[in-house]
């Protein structure tokens, strides 16, 4: 046995018990999470310092460096968090039906843990406590696996998480923390079959790549955001131009950020020269078709192929015009990651249309993209956007961390 | 692109017609489908005579034999069951959820198609329709493809869905086979990432490891079983045995058939010689641990740890003592797959234990594995049985062919 196979046997163990476990149970061990975490901030910024140090030494940009950074304010945010996940409803045990069968057996269909998660993730340290604990109260245990940048800050905040969980009660293998951040380890944790149910990357769209491509368990994708918003000619140009403006400019490393604006072109002359200064104030770029460099003259550069496929994550827009709804679609249907979409109309049946056609977690009508989120969606937390169509799409909160069993009463049976 | 490339964009792009068609379109399909089976009963015996007489002169077991061979009646069987799928509600479009926003969305949660489903399957041509048009009535394209034993039975099944698609208004390419029936184009299948949502895998445990392993779009494992009774003290003994003879011996080659019974060493003694003359009207063969080998003497031989991980689909039974129900959870926790799992006993508290530590797809108390099944369940049609707990678990039906999208009617809300 190796030692990551190991782990995942103790993790296997653990759930056992926290399968089973109640919601009191799971609660007061958040509750013990969020104490402990606030009780020990000072070891949590000292184990922090090294790895920001190191990140230093190492050269790495300011962006990185914030996205490492844990000051008190953000430890008391994270803490927070845990009271927040504390207070949402527990969906393990709900009985989603129940019905007599033919044969005269009770059928339930119950939901339960989806048993031990493999989280595979970057370089933010909140990632840590933020998983684990949606996670725990969804009865499930996780293996967690982060950036060798943040390992000195994760290995902390896991033990403090541990340390809490056997003082709740409940077995410190509820939360596992592989401390080897080889490349080794994160491809074999990727094929831990046998201990792992399923395994969620979250982070950029290389990690990814590489776990769909070298994974063995089940894998949810999460993340990848090709964002189209579509300006019909019915649109109402001013809300439109707020709406971009928005879904461009209002947090552009997100995923559900707007990377492409397709215009109608019986009014790309109106709405680009009204939208250009709502951009120019974010100092976008403009990458436009033939048409719309036309029109937006000296303050655009040309768009290539590339263009329509890239998720910039930053302040660049691709710019298209179009004949109508359906070529923005088209685009849409080969260019989409299937995140989040949007059409601005007054029409009536054209928001109809792009409701049923558009093939993607989230579909608008005259709101930003910017909304795909599990706050926002009601889900209370979220673990990521699911951008696959199997198990879970869009934002996935406690009950997407969920599978379900049939339970079966019988008074002996048979077939 | 190569060929199976195009044929996964020729699916993509049937599937946005496919999608979006009405119930009515869709049954329409489905009985033009029904008609042209029967119509063309010759056409497909025909075909199914070359493939049996390959099978036969390749020297193929009277049991793969059987699994390939059409009759008259088999199909009548198949265009049954296509009546039987179009008389199902229609799982798309059913709206899940709808609320509104704190900023004033209307957000609903709607029931739509996976997308483009491919499935792999073995020699029985009956899948070919079965799979067939259960994505149909689900809104799913599929790319079919089978074994190459049964290659020019599926070539005709398939030619015949597709002129009564093209017939009944839909596109031919809702239903695609690949007819390249070598290892390559099964490799090149599970890899096309972009054209594929969901892959399920139907067949033996080494299909779908295979698959499992190679897989790089989304996979649905199903099938696997090696299910167990538990037979407990408190357990009303000759309902015991009617349960095992039937788990055991009703149909030993299916998923759901048992595959090792736990005894409590407390009543082994009495059960076990109970049970033997029903299991050996069928000629079960016994593997035990020692003390049951004690009890049965010569009707049995010695098991060792091979037969506690073994799905026989045969006449075998492995056999083992157990000091009660915690032994006996251990064993399952260690040796399921996570298909069916049973406990007989009249203990109240015990059957909880069972219904609730036990993870598995199915869980029973007092009643036989074998019921574990679409039409048992209540789904009316089944493609396979889910042994993971992502997406699915269990026998999965129509609506387990769906995935979900947000709709989201905004009246230009900014975040």
């Amino acid at each position: 046995m190796t030692e990551l196979e190991r782990m995942g046997a103790s993790a296997k163990v653990a759930e056992r018990t926290l399968a089973v476990a109640s919601t009191k149970k799971k609660n007061e061990a958040l509750q013990s999470i969020h104490a402990a975490l606030l009780k020990n901030k000072k070891r949590i910024l000292e184990a922090n310092a090294i790895d920001i140090e190191e990140a230093e030494k190492s050269g790495a940009k300011k962006a990185f460096l914030d996205r490492l950074l844990l000051t008190e304010t953000r430890i008391d945010g994270i803490a927070a968090g845990v009271m927040d996940v504390l207070a949402l409803p527990d969906p393990i045990g709900e009985v989603i039906s129940m019905s007599n069968s033919p044969s005269g057996m009770t059928i339930g269909k119950k939901r339960v843990p989806l048993g031990v998660i493999g989280i595979i993730y970057e370089s933010r340290p909140n990632v840590t406590v933020d998983a684990a604990i949606l996670c725990l109260k969804s009865g499930n245990t996780c293996i967690l696996r982060g950036g060798k940048e943040a390992i000195s800050s994760n290995s902390v905040l896991v033990d403090i998480m541990r340390e809490a969980l056997k003082e709740a009660g409940l077995p410190e293998d509820c939360v596992c923390l592989v401390r080897d951040t080889s490349r080794d380890s994160a491809k074999e944790l990727m094929g831990l079959r046998g201990y792992i149910d399923v395994l969620i990357p979250r982070g950029g769209a290389g990690l990814i790549k590489t776990v769909v491509e070298n994974a063995g368990v089940p894998v949810i994708e999460t993340g990848s955001g090709n964002c189209h918003i579509y300006v019909d000619d019915s649109a109402d140009l001013e809300m439109a131009a707020n709406i971009v403006e928005n879904a461009k400019c209002s947090r552009p490393s997100v995923c559900n950020a707007m990377e492409t604006l397709l215009v109608s072109d019986a009014v790309s002359d109106k709405f680009l020269p009204l939208v250009l200064p709502q951009l120019k104030k974010h100092d976008v770029e403009l990458r436009c078709d033939e048409k719309a460099l036309k029109i937006l003259g000296n303050a655009a550069v040309p768009a290539d192929e590339t263009d329509w496929k890239t998720e910039y994550g930053d302040y660049i827009l691709a710019v298209k015009t179009v004949s109508g709804i359906d070529e923005a679609m088209e685009h849409i249907a080969r260019y989409s990651s299937g995140h989040s979409e949007a059409i601005v109309t007054n029409d009536y049946a054209k928001a109809q249309r792009f409701l049923n056609e558009v093939d993607a977690a989230a579909v608008y009508v005259n709101a930003s993209t910017r909304f795909t989120d599990g706050g926002e969606f009601g889900l209370g937390a979220e673990i990521g956007i699911s951008t696959q169509k199997m198990h879970a799409r869009g934002p996935m909160g406690l009950r997407e961390l969920t599978s379900c069993k049939y339970v079966i009463y019988g008074s002996g049976q048979i077939r």
